[in-house]
């Protein structure tokens, strides 16, 4: 396909729907001229053919069914930019089985349902293409599977939810609550209506279980991915870590321990002076760590239609100049390598204990008698208001501990009658 | 080339040399599993055949002779790595003429007899990669060519050299003096016997040259580059920074203003609470800012072994993969785009001044007077002590104020009888 005409259909004329097409417009000739491929728009297709999205496009663009797209032979390749699972997944495969190659910012539907996507692109000898879907404009995706690919990956830590970012910078930054932050994000469409995927940390799980399966070679193991959101974090949690030199981040986290991969999104308390800390606001970044090039960190918007769009177009550049073929996806398939994925009960990490205390003599030595019977050994402790007979917090950090300790720990402890509520904890990763 | 042996002659085994041949011995299978590549290390020349680099070769590997590598017809790839433009120049040309292709991390030899070596690599269709060649591990060349190639660029700003931000970061942090810190950088093998390249901003102009020839399609314009070094940086005036809240960095900038290409390389005051600003040590970090990736950063070890090996490889693999093809490496020809490159005269910055005043009452009248006359005006002032007759600091912090009136208004300022020294000024970026 070098230096030849490639058209374009898009499917879906939403956020990221629109910023592709602006690009593919205005920048036909930049891209022409830097890389040889013609890479034109031939059509787009979208339920909604009136509202305005500021893009003049030429008659006859832009159609209601998606099957206009998906049948003409001139198109060669087709860009998923819809979201969802359904009809996502049956477009895709439409379009496989047509013999065109696919673009996709899609990370529910690839992570969920990427076994089955990539096997019929293997068969059918396309490429299927995703670096927008994770992390925006980063390119992260040609980062893992071009650029590192002589180095063993160590570990990523990702800040890869724009909308999780922002609400957690919000509360660092202004003492707001929870929902308070979450209500501006909605605000301002950094969230939406139904926030549960970027609240909960499914988002997050998505595009860490393709991070995963490209820097490990494992199957795409979203099922396995230990998932936990930010909802129950308090600003008072906020307020302790930066005390203890720490901010709060929803942070995906995939490394090898002991010759298996952990999966896990969690709100993390992490070093203030850590690089990764200080990315705010809906921006991300991903770290990632190889054996040979090191700690590396990669930073930009996650989100939005003109970061995303060029990190579709970059996809459909590399198609049509023959960067990208068939089987370079770099996903492995279901019976790829065997690494082991790691339970939760397994990991290591330093811990963040928010206790409810009934303030009376002897509480801090009957927990911490709990947490030392666990093999839980205590590297700070923050009490400050004495009231006695009322609870107060007891916030205490760990030295490493294991998952499985500290949850039986946590059980035991909720059951003294001087606790009053559930214990929270966090993990932090980072220095000891 | 695509999924067969590929044959790889290395030139130079000395560090990266010795990064890249453990690169390549070591993980030959997963390259292979990862990418179908098989790539076999098949000789290494360099004039020392005897000094142990821990690494174990076959017989008949390692040779003296250079020619060992550039004529043996199965080799497909050759990789320079011996730095310096002669006889490194010859070799890469011979190479070429005898239709293999070149991967090299040689900044120096690009950035300054670049134009011969791209136009000899075109006429013979063959791939010159260059990876290695900035930013050490970080992949900003694939960044720049391939993940951000429908943006526009608008800006680069980069600490490209680790020697530079280690020194920097050490008068920082230990308050100490720029030969003190030079010194422990020499005893730690950051710095060379001779690193005159390193602090006079030569290096870090080496790579802009290539950085903004990619970014803008500008031709290689390494004579043009204004280029300052941090060897009259004070701890001084690290400690006034710090007190207006910035650090200071020695910074690679390349940006678009008014339809013209400025490239400069001097030490730069950055707002402290910038990302780019907390890159420290001998890292490395790049942010490029294209008009709809939006800021981009890209952060990692830009010198070493084996973080430059793994750029390295990374080529090597591009090329045996046949992602680089021939004519893509992105670099402009001579009669490329007519981006005019700016007078240093023309630039627009803020402004630190700091000037050794003879403390008499009047002297800041004189001379923010000669400041005001030349349409600068200031934003900030610290003149601490006061001791009559003495000569003490004043700093003075400018709004946005043009290069050629600064140059003009401390040789005026300058010739003042209540000035005892030259003034030192560094010029500031971020926000205004």
């Amino acid at each position: 396909m070098n230096a030849g005409i490639v058209n374009v259909g898009i499917i879906g004329f939403g956020t990221v729907g629109s910023g592709t097409a602006k690009i593919l417009i205005e920048n036909a000739v930049l891209i022409r001229r830097r890389t040889g491929a013609d890479v034109r728009l031939k059509r787009i297709a979208d339920l909604d053919v009136t509202r305005d999205r500021g893009i003049k496009l030429a008659p006859g663009v832009l159609v209601p069914d998606a099957n206009a797209v998906l049948n003409d032979p001139e198109i060669g390749v087709v860009v998923e930019l819809m979201g969802g699972i359904h009809p996502a997944l049956e477009f895709i495969k439409s379009a496989l089985k047509n013999g065109k190659h696919v673009v996709t910012a899609n990370k529910q539907l690839l992570a969920e349902k990427g076994a089955e996507i990539f096997a019929l692109a293997r068969e059918k000898n396309r490429v299927v293409a995703f670096e927008a879907a994770v992390a925006g404009g980063i390119p992260i995706i040609k980062v893992l599977r071009e650029s590192l690919s002589c180095n063993n990956i160590l570990s990523i830590h990702g800040i890869i939810n724009g909308t999780s970012n922002y609400i957690l910078t919000k509360m660092t930054r202004e003492g707001m609550s929870f929902q308070d932050a979450l209500k501006e994000a909605q605000r301002l469409g950094y969230a939406e209506a139904n926030p549960a995927f970027d609240i909960e940390g499914v988002d997050t799980a998505h595009k860490l279980t393709l991070l995963a399966s490209l820097a490990f070679g494992i199957p795409l193991s979203f099922d396995r991915v230990y998932k936990e959101g930010i909802t129950r974090i308090t600003a008072e949690d906020i307020l302790y870590a930066s005390e203890l030199g720490y901010k709060i981040k929803l942070l995906a986290v995939t490394k090898v321990v002991d010759g298996g991969i952990e999966l896990r999104v969690h709100p993390t308390m992490i070093p203030e002076d850590f690089l990764i800390a200080r990315v705010d606001g809906v921006l991300n970044a991903v770290m990632v760590t190889g054996d040979y090039v090191g700690e590396t960190m990669y930073y930009g918007r996650g989100a939005g239609d003109m970061p995303t769009g060029s990190a579709v177009v970059s996809d459909i550049i590399d198609i049509a100049t023959g960067r990208q073929t068939a089987g370079s996806c770099g996903i492995a398939a279901p019976d790829g390598e065997k690494f082991a994925i790691r339970d939760m009960k397994d990991v290591v990490s330093m811990y963040y204990f928010r206790f409810s205390a009934i303030d009376k003599p002897g509480v801090l030595s009957r927990i911490s008698g709990v947490l030392g019977s666990h093999n839980i050994s205590i590297s700070a402790v923050i009490q400050k208001e004495r009231r006695e007979g009322e609870a107060v917090p007891v916030v205490v950090l760990t030295h490493k501990a294991r998952e499985e300790d500290v949850v039986e720990a946590v059980g035991e402890i909720d059951k003294l009658n001087v606790v009053s509520e559930n214990t929270r904890f966090i993990r932090v990763e980072g220095k000891e």
